[in-house]
């Protein structure tokens, strides 16, 4: 039991990611860099609440993490998960996706999750993390792609919240399917196709826990005024459509044979 | 240069499948079997021209892998690629997935990739595939889920193919999207939930030579007169339909900022 006021339930689940989980593509190519080189530099653009962050700064051990997030409301919520951390080696701050504010070819590695298909214009925020990324050094990207979201059972209400979802991303002016796009962005943003690695990853729900959390995450959100305000103000739900959401998830998430998955779409691109 | 006949299309692609490239969710648990016992016996249940039956065989070299398929005109195909790759400890036979012909208990792995997805009732295929494996082994199955496959640029006659893919799966009484469904269906053959895990993977293709082959495949198979006699004779499709996906394919092949993913539904069942 804690006094401490409960964070957002979109917040508890993004800090569930760390670069383990999120970033498994990046890794392997991140291992290789820090033979060669142990003070590694990477930029997390768009980090949030820096659990990512916070892991890719505990792999490179002798180098240092720079994270940075268009919304300053979020960093103290950042530095207090490094400093529960015990991570030392990271610096949180607000800068804007299109205008980092770093020279050319500052960092060795720079990475995005889940940030890219939140943009009008996202070969624009590609060309400014190539930009302020060293020649020989790695750009990455990993982003969701909804409209591949599979749920079963089909419940209705699931399905509804799946295409609301992707109707709010994309009234915001996003790309609900951008993991599929990564590709065509990276080209855009100035890439030679021979740089650019393509991969898509998965994950998924299906233990109890998982669902339970994850439903009930998203419960909230139908409860909580934001969502819930603009969905009714657009016109993209009605007070029924919200209603049958909430009842579907539960059962969703109380059935033994229910699972939900989604893929993302991921690049590396060798600058 | 060969005089040999050209197989078909589809065959081409199935075999290029391996156990690597569609069983990475069993290798783990079947090397720790093997350091228990290096007599596996494994079955490949619909293992067609058995390009991964020969894989397994391969990684279990002092055991044994039976594969079957309901199909008794593709046993020599598969027993040719076996010869070829000088494997020897595989035999192949022809089988009903729904009645196999072997005593209870008989097999310490018995798997089947992209099978369950075009049967009525693929948990009494499963049912049976837990029936005939020891208790202690493994039961495993990859189903790919037509649903969640997603192309970049959306070009309507790729995504009327893929519409028409699974209107053609749904036509036979199969499941397009299976994937998803493993957990139900080895619920509903009786597997205990404890027993099952759940996992979801995926295959893409993005370069110029995948992104090639696999449009061509798709291209002879519409200009093919099974399916593009099936589809036209059922209404599913019009020539013009037909067209427009032959043309539209070769503009997917030809772009430099296409890919293609699909996600696979995947369970392992302790016995």
């Amino acid at each position: 039991m804690s006094d401490a006021p409960k964070p957002p339930a979109q917040q508890v689940h993004h800090e569930l990611r760390t670069a383990e989980n999120s970033a498994g593509h990046v890794l392997p190519k991140l291992r290789a860099m820090k033979e060669k080189n142990p003070n590694l530099t990477l930029l997390d653009v768009g980090a949030g609440s820096g659990t990512i962050s916070v892991t890719f700064a505990k792999a490179i051990p002798d180098g240092h993490v720079t994270a940075v997030d268009l919304n300053p409301g979020i960093l103290p919520r950042a530095q207090a998960i490094a400093d529960e951390s015990g991570v030392t080696n990271i610096t949180f701050q607000q800068a804007d996706a299109y205008k980092l504010p770093f020279p050319d070819a500052t960092f060795d590695i720079t990475y995005c999750h889940q940030m890219l298909t939140h943009l009008k214009a996202p070969w624009d925020a590609l060309a400014e993390m190539l930009r302020v990324t060293k020649p020989g050094g790695l750009v990455a990207a990993r982003e969701g792609d909804l409209e591949t979201e599979c749920s079963w059972p089909e419940l209705a209400g699931v399905q509804k919240f799946h295409s609301f979802a992707a109707a709010m991303i994309k009234f915001s002016g996003g790309s609900p399917n951008g993991g599929r796009q990564l590709l065509s962005w990276a080209l855009k943003a100035g890439a030679p196709r021979d740089k650019i690695t393509v991969s898509f990853g998965t994950w998924w729900y299906d233990t109890p826990e998982e669902k339970k959390a994850w439903a009930q995450g998203i419960i909230d959100n139908i409860n909580g005024s934001r969502l819930r305000g603009a969905g009714l103000k657009m016109g993209l739900v009605t007070e029924a459509d919200l209603e049958e959401m909430v009842k579907d998830w539960n059962e969703w998430a109380g059935r033994d044979d229910a699972s939900l998955a989604m893929m993302h779409g991921e690049i590396l691109i060798e600058r």
